[in-house]
């Protein structure tokens, strides 16, 4: 246990970022609170596969407090950060307590945006929780059953068209499973409608899906995505989103279903710090990720804006652990009375899954795509999942899903309230 | 496939009952609709065990669709069933559809029931769908955040104090899982409480827990109950219950989670049929379990009030599969010409889990309690989940849990509206 008197870190945020930065504090003569509105760890890169029915939410999600029970320095508070006050050295949170620190760790994240089109969110929910998870998978799975239900074929179609808005990752991913489940999934147990006369759009305002990524591989992704029955548009922006679909300019398509991937913006809680920010809304910080001219403040992942050799640090997973655990060296430091060092992101490639058997990888020299990608990218994942359960109940769910193509998380569970559209 | 010329059965409610009769008519001569109003059948059994996050949604529930995939003649719907014509032998939903029937089925269950007493909802939930399930685990899991953030200890141990009304086996199975859990799963957890200081009230207002049971079992669970730290209050009638607690007469006893197991009613669709009622609200039916007057339509499960050797058959899932077969049985012995003959439950026995190695079984000749009869349990209950994917998986977290006393399913998700208090 950790005395009164030993130095207080406070981490906002149990993501990548301040889940790394408090375990790389654990042997430190300091205390740490990790304070996060919600009481679980979420393994992010999988979040889809939940909305998607084809992993629960335990399988990527672990309680906060669990990962941490053997590191007797760290605290875990659930509570919603809502103002910093660096004057006086204070986080507040949402019901009213607050919380002193030396040592700050700002690792909020980012949420989907919808760059003032805010009225569109009703209709196009995005996905960064559990619960954004849940509603989609509610949406997607609703829609089937509403076009079984329905009569008229003109409405029957539009309850078959699933738009999927953006080809980033999560829209990749997003839009090669849905078409998956159309084709495969759902086979067989509809009588009146075929889901597989469903039709998924991926929509892209830029001139390429996964523009992240090399040309080659980008083209790659689009070839597996129409082999799995997925219609890319890139180069079209939506226009409008509502109740009855999108509009791209002067075409509108009729979809019941539109799911949003186009972008986020970074934490409200960076405006809070008083800092430069750049225009995503991401604080941009020193080489040392600390808040310019307060080296007691850490800024990391998405939250934090950076930029290395001329190009962005990007806002993966990788990048976040790194910044985290480099946040907890350069508060060691301080407190050994070192010098700052500089934080270097270590690129360790990029990948992205786009459905069964198919996937990208960058790895600098090596490149791959379809089924050997897709191999490599299933071991890491099921690799980096926090715990051995999980990646045991993975790998026999996804070995499960593989040979019959079944999703076993097929459950709509709550209803639809008037937020929700 | 099936022709529009045959008969058409309609099947209201997807639980025991509705399923096993589909099931019933897979090689007959009809149409069979299977209106629900949620997509999955619930094994609704080990519905506790997802509201204390001992296992995840997909492991106790899986989509009706799938379940009847190969049985052609079978059509699932997704609707709520509101009313029913039987003059004009017809089913309405709340959107405003309706279905046809020659013959109907109805199986649509109970929910829990606070006699007279709706204003306790708010404040002790009940536990009959995968939404109460969740909501149940959000309040418990919350109930030790709170505590953790709680500075006065009055306000702190009130966050600590669990309340379970009703001794039945579903009060008794949660109860005795809220005392493994404050005792076991969350043991070095908290930094400012100890969970094992939670106090769990199991309050019944009947002179025994499992009532039901013979009295030697009822008095062994108790002191099963005792042993893993429940305090069972027999012969106390709940007086009040509001957001601070409840009060057992002049006692009060102040508690932020108050769970509510005491009662069901049966399904309000009885009351459409026209038919005599019980008690209860179930519908008294024939030898046959007919509708009297009316041999086209069935009631069966929760929602049929049916005495055997002047006993009345129990709320049982054996009890309402074995009813669903028997009214298939008695369409078709009517679609061949042949006579209706009476329902016999054949009784199985009883089983009530009571937490980690406890349990009572009355298998007739046979009583087992303690360690031998939760291995029995478990065995009978894993052999019965449907589908073979779902056994292994809840095999699997079941030993995980048993070695660790881990509980994996520990996710918070949603947020309390308005509705839930």
């Amino acid at each position: 246990m950790s005395s009164e008197k030993e130095p207080h870190v406070v981490i906002v945020g149990g993501g990548f970022g301040g889940l790394w930065a408090a375990r790389a504090l654990a042997r430190s003569r300091v205390r740490v609170s990790l304070v996060d509105r919600v009481n679980h760890h979420l393994f992010q890169p999988l979040l889809y596969q939940v909305a998607t029915a084809g992993l629960s939410m335990p399988d990527i999600a672990a309680p906060l407090r669990h990962i941490l029970r053997r590191q007797p320095n760290a605290t875990v508070l659930l509570a919603e950060v809502v103002d910093i006050d660096r004057g006086a050295r204070r986080v507040c949170c949402a019901d009213g307590s607050a919380l002193d620190y030396d040592y700050l760790i700002v690792a909020s994240g980012a949420r989907h945006a919808y760059f003032g089109h805010d009225e569109w969110a009703a209709y196009a929910p995005g996905l960064k929780t559990l619960d954004d998870a849940l509603l989609i998978r509610r949406r997607v799975l609703t829609a089937f059953e509403r076009a079984e239900a329905e009569a008229d074929p003109v409405k029957r179609a539009a309850w078959l068209n699933f738009v999927v808005i953006g080809g980033g990752p999560t829209g990749v991913e997003l839009a090669g499973t849905l078409a998956e489940i159309a084709h495969h999934t759902l086979r067989r147990e509809f009588r009146r409608v075929d889901p597989a006369a469903a039709r998924v759009l991926l929509v892209e305002a830029g001139p390429r899906v996964l523009a992240s990524l090399p040309e080659g591989l980008s083209a790659k992704a689009a070839t597996q995505l129409r082999r799995l029955g997925v219609e890319v548009h890139a180069g079209r922006a939506v226009t409008a989103v509502d109740a009855d679909g999108i509009a791209l300019g002067e075409d509108r398509i009729a979809a019941r279903t539109v799911l949003w991937a186009a972008g986020v913006a970074a934490s409200p809680l960076g405006r809070c710090l008083g800092a430069p920010l750049d225009r995503a809304g991401r604080v941009i910080v020193e080489d040392d990720l600390s808040l310019p001219g307060d080296p007691n403040v850490f800024v990391v992942g998405d939250l934090a804006s950076r930029q290395q050799d001329g190009k962005p640090v990007p806002g993966v997973a990788p990048a976040a652990k790194q910044m985290g655990t480099h946040a907890a060296k350069m508060i060691k430091a301080r407190l050994a009375g070192s010098a700052a060092t500089p934080f270097r992101y270590a690129d360790v490639g990029s990948l992205a899954t786009i459905g069964r058997m198919a996937a990208v990888a960058d790895l600098g020299r090596i490149r791959l795509s379809g089924v050997l990608a897709w191999w490599f990218w299933l071991l890491v994942h099921i690799l980096f999942l926090i715990g051995f359960r999980s990646r045991l109940i993975v790998l026999i769910n996804w070995s499960w899903s593989y040979w019959t193509y079944q999703r076993h998380a097929r459950i709509i569970v709550g209803r639809e309230h008037k937020d929700d559209a």
